[in-house]
């Protein structure tokens, strides 16, 4: 042990993952436990990230011809019911109000009062509720079609909850879409599926398999469930956004009918598609190292810290002037068509808990400056993604800064990109899957294996079975893979395509 | 009646207030009643109008210092019972979870199952829950002071609901700060005042009083509240945000303590400020009239739109390459820093009904292109604050756009302030109190007077018994008013000072 090289976080990802998780979201102080089961506290940190990728987001949604607005967070109970494979799909896990005030009790303290002639659900996620606007608002063909989105707290009760990945609360975008035509409602579908991808790929330098799910994987209630797919760095697969075609499951549970251009009387077709503060934890595991947060530009807080180093009071004024400055000059640089995000960190600490500060928080750039790098017109920089250091000249930082974002961002999805391809394999034969997934010492990590692609027959019984020994699941059906003929290495049938199959979180 | 001019909204103001609000919104589309009660839509309209406002709030709560984040929707029962005047405020009015699932029950129909240990309260405010975090994160006075702000939704189970104004779930920021000293906390408590006044004046349109509320109408736990109150086109006052400065009976209940720098314990200084959905009620009832909804400039979803106007094909292809070219040019130009915000409306649907369309949904300029305006390199241009409408030359529209804007925002403001100076009196007997307050004619309009500044002695008995004969309130205790001694009109006892009062929302 002595001779591995000091990390600051401990344990390491390589001595246990899910424990280097936790210490990652605690060094960065994102987010905290809470005294409410399974709810967390965001951070200011924490949020930040979250406020980006809103801002992404919502621009990419506007720019796709969607509007905001706002539903209700109750769900009367009666509405759930109305969609059976929905209601079955969420009763298991859902928050009941059931009064609506407080009184004392008999022993002194408290006691729910008021009952409620109906139970209201807090949402779990929003088509029925949205859904029975829309049956008020489409009459005609002329009313669609309708393409909203809100931003949302949901609450589903899970047993077992970890921070940003599973939480009893957690905040999403959910967007519900109605259209005349089944076309027109597959190619929203898709299309919010490739917004999401595009999303993680070029906005969180994540890359993701893009592809439909299985129907036991599918949303309750849903004609078909499209995912996005990205691989961390335990080789665990994480869904990270979901886009759904709701067919006219829920439009004919809910009465949402249009008189067509011929008089006729039509149940309409809806989608719906989602991403959440999931998207925080999977950016943590996708670019995280053993030092802490690494945080890819394009989502960053602050693109760059500046640390001035001085050991009295005289080196002190010299040298945070000039670091003013370079901040005023920095602010005037652009990154992504936007001012440079700078702070500068002058408090009174320590150099090095100052330094190791940043590192935990996932800064892009650092730059050190002290007396001998002003004498010398430099600053001392450094990458956060690559640990690498050097001192350059002031002028050239100032004009560089930009183009060292756009490298920093680019290189983080290329080192993402290359463990996923290092751990997919395309695997024929059943001894394989299983030598794939099967770790080799039990002490060891707890996963084993990557994404395999492999041939299977979606109603063979013996496809469940074996992924249940191995734990593994069916990710998803690529959209983008060739058709080719070939047998379900499960089942020996004949198969029904190639699937993606992972263990996952 | 047939001599009245014809107007968009039915009833008028004068004919009947309250109705007149509510057909706005509706023909606004601002938002509607959901089935879930006291819980409304907000449609997309309303909601980019909101969205515009958390806009310009969220960089000024940054520019004094604060930063964002997310804490949990519940709150476990005994928190609230910490502090007793804030579970006596609440306790009357809020949802309570009490299970974690539906099963079916023995009809059939689903029923509430797992109950819960101990039962929890969807949020109606946060002081609780964030503060018994913070009483986590203080430890040493070097971690104050603490200046967070979240936005989020909150419950209270209100029994007469409004749409806007008073609803059973509405949508907020909560402010929470926590600090060293009383003075400190003070200061702070007094800046977000500021602030609110700022954003009401400068960017809503609205003059405001700020004050201080007496006792009987401060925040369930408060030390103190400082509120601003504006004055409706019905002379109605409405509370339109408040900051609480809660001295340490939050710090108390929930054990806030800190090191200071002599190394002794002590309780921290808390305040908390609010302002919520309200305001968008308050933007309605301030500025719109009798054809719809009026937004001042700062705050529309949409500047300008631009109406093309043609009778057949040939002249619509020409009218419409006008409009595009009219519409990059206004994007071109800027309002308040940022590109003007233009839409065109080329929808298939007559022009009086296109053109009323956005009378009542308040765009602040209207521009209809014919082929005659374009043969004379003209745009006939509508404001919707004065009606005003005149034939211009292009080129002086799109270089003047900005300048107009300005103008009608402006205006906006010197109209509600003349409504207020017009409708707010200096009173100090009892019997002009008592006529001011009193309608002449009771089938007339529910209102009768505007605001009172009157001399009060706060503790005498006599002043809510004629304010509640009255159905009069105390508004609030002017920040700004000079001090003189003054007798109660009341009680004839010495006087505390000169308060403003008003039948209220």
């Amino acid at each position: 042990m002595g001779k591995q090289p000091k990390t600051a976080i401990t344990p390491t990802r390589a001595e246990d993952y899910p424990q280097w998780y936790q210490q990652v979201i605690k060094s960065a102080d994102l987010a905290e436990v809470s005294p409410v089961r399974g709810c967390m506290v965001i951070k200011p940190w924490g949020w930040s990230i979250w406020e980006n990728m809103q801002g992404v987001l919502d621009r990419m949604f506007k720019d796709t011809g969607h509007v905001n607005a706002y539903f209700p967070l109750f769900i009367p109970m009666s509405f759930l019911e109305k969609e059976a494979e929905h209601v079955e799909g969420f009763a298991k896990e859902c928050a009941v109000v059931t009064h609506h005030r407080l009184e004392p009790g008999p022993d002194g303290g408290l006691v729910p009062a008021g009952p409620l002639e109906e139970p209201l659900i807090v949402r779990p996620t929003s088509e029925t509720i949205i859904g029975s606007m829309y049956a008020k608002w489409v009459q005609s063909y002329r009313d669609l079609p309708i393409k909203i989105n809100q931003w949302a707290n949901v609450v589903r009760w899970e047993m077992r909850t970890r921070m940003f990945l599973r939480t009893t609360e957690f905040l999403w975008q959910e967007g519900h879409t109605c259209h005349a035509t089944e076309e027109e409602a597959l190619e929203e579908t898709r299309l919010m599926l490739d917004v999401y991808a595009d999303f993680a790929e070029n906005t969180m330098a994540m890359p993701v398999i893009k592809g439909e799910k299985t129907a036991d994987e599918r949303f309750p209630g849903a004609v078909s469930t499209l995912t996005i797919e990205a691989m961390m760095q335990d080789r665990k697969a994480l869904q990270a956004g979901t886009s759904h075609f709701l067919g006219q499951n829920f439009s004919r549970a809910q009465d949402i009918t249009y008189q067509d251009q011929a008089g006729e009387l039509q149940h309409a077709w809806t989608t719906s598609w989602g991403v959440s503060t999931r998207l925080v934890g999977a950016l943590i595991m996708t670019h995280s190292d053993d030092d802490g947060l690494v945080i890819p530009p394009k989502l960053a807080p602050s693109h760059v810290v500046i640390l001035p180093i001085y050991k009295n009071d005289e080196q002190r004024s010299v040298v945070l002037e000039y670091c003013d400055q370079l901040q005023k000059q920095l602010k005037e640089q652009t990154y992504e068509g936007e001012p440079i995000r700078v702070i500068m960190d002058d408090r009174d600490i320590r150099g090095g808990e100052k330094k190791w500060y940043h590192i935990k928080r996932g800064v892009p750039i650092r730059v050190e400056v002290g007396p001998r790098d002003i004498e010398n017109g430099n600053v001392f920089m450094s990458r956060r993604d690559t640990g690498e250091s050097n001192g350059v000249s002031r002028d050239e930082f100032v004009t560089q800064v930009g183009t060292i974002l756009t490298e920093i961002q680019s290189s983080l999805f290329d080192q993402a990109l290359k463990l996923r391809e290092d751990n997919s394999r395309t695997i024929d034969t059943l001894d394989e899957f299983r030598e794939y997934f099967t770790p080799e010492d039990k002490d060891a990590l707890e996963i084993h294996g990557g994404f395999a692609s492999s041939h299977f027959c979606e109603d063979a019984p013996e496809v469940q079975k074996v992924l249940g020994e191995l734990k593994v699941t069916t990710r998803c059906i690529p959209l983008d893979q060739q058709q080719e003929p070939g047998t379900c290495i499960f089942s020996g049938k004949p198969s029904t395509g190639r699937a993606v199959f992972g263990k996952s979180y």
